[in-house]
C-alpha cells in the first residue's frame, strides 16, 4: 500500500476562487495530485473570506486550499501572466490539467493556452452557461428552493446555509478533469470543459422530479421538517433535545414502532383511515396523524433513555446536535481516520479532515495544510520552470513573484 | 466529436437505492458508460420513492436511474444472487466496476466478489464508517446545520429540503470510482473503496471552517438569509417580488452601489461607523446599516424597472422564483443544451437534463430515459453472461429473472 494517494503524479494547476472550483481542486490534491494554486501578489478575491481568525487569517482559504501548493504572481503585468500560463502548460504526462473559475479571456483564455500545449486539458466553471454572473445564494433563489423551505404557512424565502450548489459543483469539478484525464490517457487529446454552477442546479432539480412535479401542476409545498413521501421529521424529547426520526423504509418504521410500542395503534390507526401504512406514501398521507402517536412517547423520555432504545432498536434517528458540540463529537477527532489534527500557518494547531474516500489499495492520505500565500512560488518556478534561484531572485526583486 | 460519451465502454454495475449512489451511478451513465442496475424482482427499496404520478411512477426513481440499464432477479434465491455476482465480475478490461450502498455481506460481499474477478474495484457506500445506519437527514441534524438555519431569534431545526449531503456524495462516489479505475488501468490493481456519508458531511464542516468557529467558541449562529461574512440578502420589490442581492466581492458591491446610486451615503456610513466598507468583512459588521440603505431603494421600484437597472450594473442578483414557475423558466428548456424532451416509460413525454459537464471533445450526449424495471435483464444476460434465449426463458419461467 503506497501512502503517496492514489492521483500520486498528477498535476493541476488552478486559478480560482471560493468554493465549488478551489474544492473541485482540493478533492484531487487530498487524493495525492501536485494542486498548483496561482494567485495574485497579496491573494485572490477569496483570501480574506470569513470566518477569518483575530488576526484576519481566513479560516475558509485555509480549508478550501489544503494540499495544494501556493504560488503568487503579479497577473496585472505581462510578465506574471506569461509565468502563470507557463506553469499551467509545463510539460510532463500527467500535467497538463488547468481549472478556473474566471473567465476564461486573457492568459485565462483556452486557446491561447492551447497554442502552448496541443493537449492541455481546461476546466472552466461559469456562474450560468453564458458565462454570466452567478453565485451559489442567487442560483438558489433562481430554482425555487427558499420559497418551500421552513415551515407550512410560514412566508418569504429561506435560505440555505450550506453552499449546496457550490459543493455539488465542486465535485462535479473533480469528475469532469478525470474524465478528461482518462481520455487524453486514451486517445492524447486535450479539450477545454465547461460547466455552469446554474446548469448543476438544473440538472439536480429534474433528477430529484422538482420540474416534473411543477409542470404536473403539482409544485413542491413547504413541509417544515417532514421528510417528503414518507414518516420523518423532528420531535422533542422531555427534556427539550431535538431529534431528527426516519421512517423511509418498512424496516426503519417497524424500529420504530417496536421501539416506541405504537405498532398496534398504528394498525388500528390504518384501518380507520383505510390506508395500507406498510407503504411509505401511506405515512406521508397519515404523518400528522402518525406524528401524534410518536410525538407523545418520544416526549415522555428524556434522551438519555430514548438514545439507548432507539439504538437497540436499529432506529434511523439522530439528535439535532448544536454546532458548537461538533468539536466535541467523538466522530470529529482524530479516533476518525480521515482527521488529524495539523499545524496550519497562520491558525495554529487545528482539526483538518483529508478526502472521506477510503482506498483500500493505497493508506489514507494524512490531511495536510494549505500553504502559506507564495510559500511554494520559488520552488515551482524552478522546479516546474527550470528557473535558477538567480532569475527568480530578479523576478522577486521586481515585486513579480514572491 | 464522438457522440458516445466521454466513458463509452466503460461497465459499472449498480445494487443501489435512493439518492447518492444511484446519482453517482448515473453520473458516469450519463457520461456515456454502460450502467447496468440490478434490482430485485418487482423494484428495490426506492422504487415507489416520491414523488410520484397518479398512477404511482416514481418521478424520484426515473430522475435518478437515466440513461441505466435495468436488471431485475430474485435476489432472495441463489440462482438469483449468482446471476448477480457474475455481472458484477464480468470479463472485460473496462468493465469489473461496482457500486452499492448495501450492507457489504453475502453476495455483496468484496472477498466474494474479488474471488471472481481479482481486479475488481468495488465501491461501498455507508452510512457512517462503521456502518451503521444514516441518512442525509440524520446526519444534517448531527451537523448541527438545521440549528444555524432560519431567521435570528427563531429556535428549534430547519431542515434543508435538498438532501444536498446525498447530492455531494453522489458526486463523490463517481470521483472515487474513476480514481480507481485510473489506478487500475495504470497498474491492474483493483479495490475496494469505502465512503461513509456522514463522513463526507463532517469533512465539509470542517472545510469550511465551521468546526474551527465552534472550537475557538464563535459557533455559527443563525442569519437567517444574510450571507455570513459580507454584504448578501433578501429584500421585497415595490411588487412584492424578493429578491437576493450579492455584494461579496467589491467589484459585486460597487455595481450594487452604483445601481441603486447609493455610493455617497455608503462612503457617509462607513465615515460614521469608523469601517472601511470596502473591506467585505466590515460589509457584514454593518450589515444592518447596509440594509437601511439598500432595502428602501428596492422597495420603491418594481421588478420590471429593478431588473434592467440590475443587468445594466452587473448587480450579482436574482428573484426568488416560485419552484412552480421553473417548467416556465427558458434555462430550464431545450433552449438550454444539457435538456432535452423524453418519453419516459410510465411518465410520457417529460424534460430531462444531461451532465452539466460540456466536454469539448464529444458532443453532448443527450439525456436517455430511465428503464423501465427489468428492461435490459435478457439483453444483459444474454450478452454479457453469454446466456442462450433458452436459458433465460428458463430463468424468467421459474420467476428468477424478469
Amino acid at each position: 500500500m503506497s501512502g503517496a494517494g492514489i492521483l500520486a503524479g498528477m498535476r493541476v494547476v488552478e486559478a480560482a476562487a471560493f468554493v465549488a472550483a478551489p474544492l473541485g481542486g482540493m478533492t484531487l490534491a487530498q487524493m495525492g495530485a501536485d494542486v498548483i494554486r496561482i494567485d495574485t501578489l497579496g491573494g485572490g478575491l477569496d483570501y480574506r473570506r470569513w470566518p477569518v481568525t483575530e488576526d484576519g487569517t481566513s479560516l475558509f482559504w485555509c480549508g478550501l486550499n489544503k494540499a495544494k501548493r501556493s504560488v503568487a504572481l503579479d497577473l496585472s503585468r505581462p510578465e506574471g501572466r506569461e509565468i502563470a500560463m507557463a506553469i499551467a502548460c509545463a510539460p510532463g504526462d500527467d500535467a497538463g490539467l488547468f481549472l478556473t473559475n474566471f473567465p476564461p479571456r486573457g492568459w485565462l483564455a483556452h486557446d491561447k493556452l492551447r497554442a502552448r500545449r496541443s493537449d492541455l486539458i481546461q476546466l472552466t466553471l461559469m456562474g450560468d452557461r453564458h458565462g454570466g454572473s452567478a453565485v451559489d445564494y442567487t442560483v438558489n433563489a433562481r430554482l425555487g428552493v427558499p420559497l418551500f423551505t421552513g415551515a407550512p404557512g410560514t412566508q418569504g424565502p429561506v435560505n440555505h446555509v450550506l453552499p449546496a450548489w457550490d459543493l455539488v459543483t465542486g465535485q462535479m469539478v473533480a469528475v469532469g478533469l478525470l474524465a478528461a484525464e482518462r481520455h487524453r490517457r486514451r486517445t492524447g487529446e486535450g479539450q477545454h470543459v465547461k460547466l455552469a454552477l446554474q446548469d448543476v442546479g438544473l440538472a439536480v432539480m429534474n433528477h430529484l422530479g422538482f420540474i416534473e412535479e411543477a409542470r404536473r401542476g403539482q409544485p413542491r409545498e413547504r413541509h417544515g421538517n417532514e421528510l417528503f413521501g414518507a414518516f420523518g421529521r423532528d420531535f422533542a424529547t422531555a427534556d427539550g433535545v431535538h431529534v431528527m426520526v426516519v421512517g423511509l423504509t418498512l424496516k426503519q418504521w417497524r424500529s420504530l414502532c417496536e421501539a416506541l410500542a405504537i405498532q398496534a395503534e398504528v394498525d388500528a390507526l390504518g384501518s380507520r383511515l383505510g390506508l395500507d401504512l406498510d407503504q411509505e406514501g401511506n405515512r406521508f398521507r397519515a404523518r400528522r396523524e402518525l406524528a401524534a402517536l410518536v410525538g407523545p412517547r418520544i416526549a415522555a423520555q428524556s434522551l438519555a433513555t430514548l438514545a439507548p432504545l432507539f439504538d437497540r432498536h436499529g432506529v434511523c434517528w439522530s439528535r439535532y446536535q448544536d454546532v458548537a458540540d461538533l468539536p466535541s463529537d467523538r466522530e470529529c477527532s482524530p479516533v476518525n481516520p480521515m482527521f488529524a489534527t495539523i499545524a496550519q500557518p497562520g491558525v495554529g494547531e487545528m482539526l483538518a479532515a483529508g478526502i472521506p474516500l477510503d482506498f483500500s489499495a493505497h493508506a489514507r492520505v494524512p490531511p495536510a495544510p494549505a500553504p502559506r500565500l507564495g510559500e511554494h512560488t520559488e520552488q515551482v518556478l524552478c522546479d516546474v520552470l527550470g528557473m535558477s534561484s538567480g532569475e527568480f531572485g530578479r523576478l522577486r526583486d521586481a515585486h513579480i513573484a514572491g
